[in-house]
């Protein structure tokens, strides 16, 4: 016995997202199923609104409400920095630190051959026009520490590096309340390399 | 600085939803937002469309695209036997085994005190009918075998049994692949007391 296609479709759909699999698409379907019908249509608004509403800030390639977004309209921002990120989700990240002052820069992605995404596919194009417009500035590499990330930033620093920029890598080491002993060697290497004064 | 209003309302929404916390709210939410317009459209259809398209059959209480729904239309069921399980997903688990050929009847629910649910808010009346109409069939009593699934069976055996139906309950023992060393008290109890033929 099938179920009804427009539960099997919901299922579909949910099932295309990232860490659901076929279980948790069911039991979220049955639940807005036994839900009421605003609820479900909440939930649908809210799904459409995001891509109607939503923009790219032209500057920094984050998402905003507006373009250019708060940050990069923002006077108070210290514009001597930008904080190189992979997505725009990183830049609410660094945000919820409350620590970080400067501009933003979204690459949109990491470098991934594999993939078939080089540089051209990113907004590197664009970072390096911004580094030619004022080469005083410090570019703050904050991809990902992992292989596309350390690659991506590898590249990047090459790039801008010539321009006179002041290019610098976030700190890769021991997350604090970690431990040694069960640390993996790359990031105790990178935590010895990044040593600093005590 | 605050996330964009379509943002934050999406990420509100999933979280609404079970076993969805924030952080997976948030990745759904940015997995969206990277997507195509196409992609969000699609999903937020589906999501609508299940209230608007799917019935509940107004036999056996499970959903369906129409009323009466295919289980309960379909002359070559078994309708001596009537399964009688919680909600209507439940009904698809038993239907995916491909054993079961009765019908089904959805409690919408178990007895839960606690949480203010009573028989008079299920379905039992309804059940009950259907026992008067034609006492010789077998009532298969598929809650869950927890608190509220057990009382609720025990309830609708008490109710069912003066009319003269056969009411049975689902076998509670060791699952298969079990071990006995690791089982319940309760569960090997059940095991040792519904134990049939070698």
């Amino acid at each position: 016995m099938k179920r009804p296609a427009a539960l099997q479709e919901l299922i579909a759909e949910l099932q295309k997202l990232p860490g659901i699999g076929q279980k948790t698409a069911e039991r979220l379907s049955f639940y807005l199923l036994r839900g009421t019908k605003e609820r479900a249509q909440r939930l649908a608004r809210a799904v459409e609104g995001l891509k109607e509403k939503i923009v790219l800030c032209s500057q920094c390639h984050g998402i905003a409400d507006k373009d250019p977004c708060d940050i990069c309209s923002d006077p108070n921002r210290n514009a001597a920095q930008i904080c190189v990120v992979e997505e725009p989700h990183d830049v609410y990240v660094f945000e919820s630190l409350g620590e970080y002052k400067g501009l933003y820069h979204v690459l949109m992605g990491v470098i991934s051959p594999l993939d078939g995404v080089g540089p051209q596919d990113l907004t590197v194009d664009h970072l390096k026009s911004k580094v030619e417009e004022n080469p005083a500035r410090e570019i703050i590499l904050a991809t990902n520490p992992d292989m596309e990330g350390e690659s991506t930033a590898v590249y990047i620093a090459r790039v801008l590096k010539p321009l006179g920029a002041k290019v610098t890598r976030i700190a890769r080491g021991l997350p604090v309340g970690g431990d040694i002993e069960y640390a993996d060697p790359v990031t105790l290497k990178k935590s010895l390399e990044g040593r600093g004064p005590a």
